[in-house]
């Protein structure tokens, strides 16, 4: 059994990416995608996962009839110690390969200094209008794009969420409030839990006892609060309607965020906000960009602890300080809503042909029947 | 530009396996591997590294003119945090890689139920006799052999070192001595130094305060010692004629292994020797294998540590007991001298033809100008 699949950058995560006419449907899927990855294995020594959350990604690419899109795709966290896919989120930065996989494969015609593609996520329905540099309507030969966390260029991808807010749960503020309170590890914390993008609940740098002034230093703190930010997130799984209960909340939603205004005017220069977000319980190295949009729009809503710590004085952009370094968001009208979105870069790494040779029951069959048609 | 590559798993290693012919020369490839790995970058993210030891590996395949070899491989350790690559040793786990390679290639044609394939390591020139499994003449279907630290199925290969006493120093025992002493750490140590597949210094368990009995509680104690190991490591590559001063000693070898008779007899009828083997500064998951080779030769050697502890008793095979399983290690005549070897599995994960579309300055252009060729 062979499966063709492209090996692709997008912004700080790498991702597989298959066409969905190479792959079965979605029963074989859940135990397709683990093997591929060489899962349950911590290492995934024997497929081609990374043995972490930010290298274990799949994007399953289509081609819908209908009008005004151009591509759907769909995002699979694949386990790693678990034989078994998640569903349930979007990835931001996965999402970044999309637009430049459409026109290298030809699926859109690049045209002008910027190709928009539309495309739309099947896990939350979320359309993302992706704009690739293409200057005299081609891509360039070295493509020349640099981010934060990333040491090498790449194209660049603008991600533009349209209208964002409750494609999770039906609103921004599923809770009906702006500012919520929240008990875990016998302490009463005051959060703000949103949905855009992706379900976040967002804690105050300062109630974890973390140095506004001192970013570097929150990494160690947050360390050793890992079980208590478990806990307020799953508080606010069940307060979001995400989960009847604490026990079971997902692992990958809400994502949580550490927020602080910066510490002087300095400092406020360079970033609105400091932020640190934790995903499938560890911090994560960059942001979840899926997250950021959550942030953007968040501190643009008057009541949330992200409004009280910009003074909602931000314009269009907004400066987020990542432990990779510092993300700017920014907004715009598009189609008479809100466009929410951050620049990325993304780039192909490998074309590939993965090779499976061991037979995997009938789930695998018919995974082999539609790669094989 | 674009480079063709087989990815492949040897043993607990991932592989990636390129034709010499494919690649430039020995400078260009100092520039132009870490730039396909992702390197400089703890996480490789822009590259196909893994951002691990064990998968951060290449290996560069030629078909010799020279009767009696059927390939000739070069191993190259591709740095992580640092754009560089390490020439020094040969890797035993991506070596299993070879055999297989040459057959799926038609380099070789398989025939009757192991088919055999001469290969030579030009690191170490060391010459490894592999055999495949090739039931009636061909590769399974599907593979179906298991081995310790890889929870999928791979062709089994037969790895047969031929000869490999002194290949880097030019004796079995490069001080001249089976046993010496090692001032370290304030503590004088009883430690063999052996070169065989590679450069090797054995210390005992008990010594480190280990407890034979409790071989899970290693790890722990190993950690906390890593310090004082890495310093028995740089005297011994001092003795063995490996470095000029301790401080110009290389970090790949010598490999340092620490090793205990099992506690009981019925612990000593599932493996000869427990052992705990440190590769680049940290505890090996597994086991080196050109390390494991070391450590049969030193434990058929009469006045080496390992000698004392098995009592020179075992016969053909020797089991090792390693965190990830029990390897068993084997010795056999041939052509007239030594063949030592042990088993490993190996598979393809894909097919692969990698993208590398930045100018790399005139190293990356001969090496380009080699891969159009």
């Amino acid at each position: 059994m062979k499966i063709e699949a492209e090996w692709m950058r997008g912004g700080t995560s790498k991702c597989w990416v298959f066409e969905a006419d190479q792959l079965g449907d979605g029963a074989s899927l859940d135990s397709l995608l683990p093997r591929v990855f060489g899962s349950p294995d911590s290492r995934q020594i024997d497929g081609v996962g990374g043995a972490t959350s930010t290298t274990s990604k799949a994007m399953i690419l289509d081609r819908p009839a209908e009008d005004g899109i151009d591509v759907d795709f769909t995002f699979a966290q694949v386990g790693i110690e678990e034989a078994t896919v998640d569903w349930g989120s979007n990835c931001g930065n996965c999402s970044a390969v999309v637009g430049l996989y459409a026109i290298e494969k030809g699926w859109v015609v690049p045209g002008g200094d910027v190709t928009k593609i539309v495309t739309r996520n099947t896990n939350t329905g979320q359309i993302i209008v992706q704009r690739v540099a293409t200057p005299a309507g081609a891509l360039p030969i070295v493509p020349d794009a640099q981010m934060p966390g990333v040491p090498f260029p790449g194209y660049r991808v603008g991600l533009g969420f349209q209208d964002p807010a409750g494609k999770t749960t039906g609103a921004l503020l599923p809770t009906g409030s702006a500012t919520d309170t929240i008990t875990a590890g016998g302490t009463r914390w005051t959060v703000s839990m949103v949905d855009a993008g992706a379900p976040v609940v967002i804690v105050r740098a300062e109630d974890l006892g973390l140095d506004p002034a001192r970013y570097e230093n929150w990494l160690a703190g947050v360390e050793l609060q890992l079980d208590t930010l478990d806990q307020i997130r799953r508080q606010a799984a069940v307060r979001m309607g995400l989960a009847p209960t604490t026990a079971a909340a997902a692992r990958a939603i809400p994502k949580l965020a550490i927020a602080a205004a910066p510490a002087d005017s300095g400092d406020r220069d360079a970033a609105d906000i400091n932020v640190m977000m934790l995903s499938m319980g560890r911090p994560h190295p960059a942001l979840a960009i899926t997250g950021s949009i959550a942030l953007t729009l968040a501190a643009r809503t008057p009541g949330t602890v992200l409004h009280h710590m910009t003074g909602g004085t931000q314009g269009a952009a907004l400066k987020l300080r990542t432990p990779a370094g510092v993300l700017e968001t920014w907004t715009e009208e598009n189609d008479g809503g809100l466009l929410v979105g951050v620049d990325r870069t993304a780039r192909t790494i490998a074309t590939t042909v993965i090779h499976l040779p061991e037979a995997l029951g009938s789930a695998a069959e018919e995974a082999f029947a539609g790669a094989t048609r």
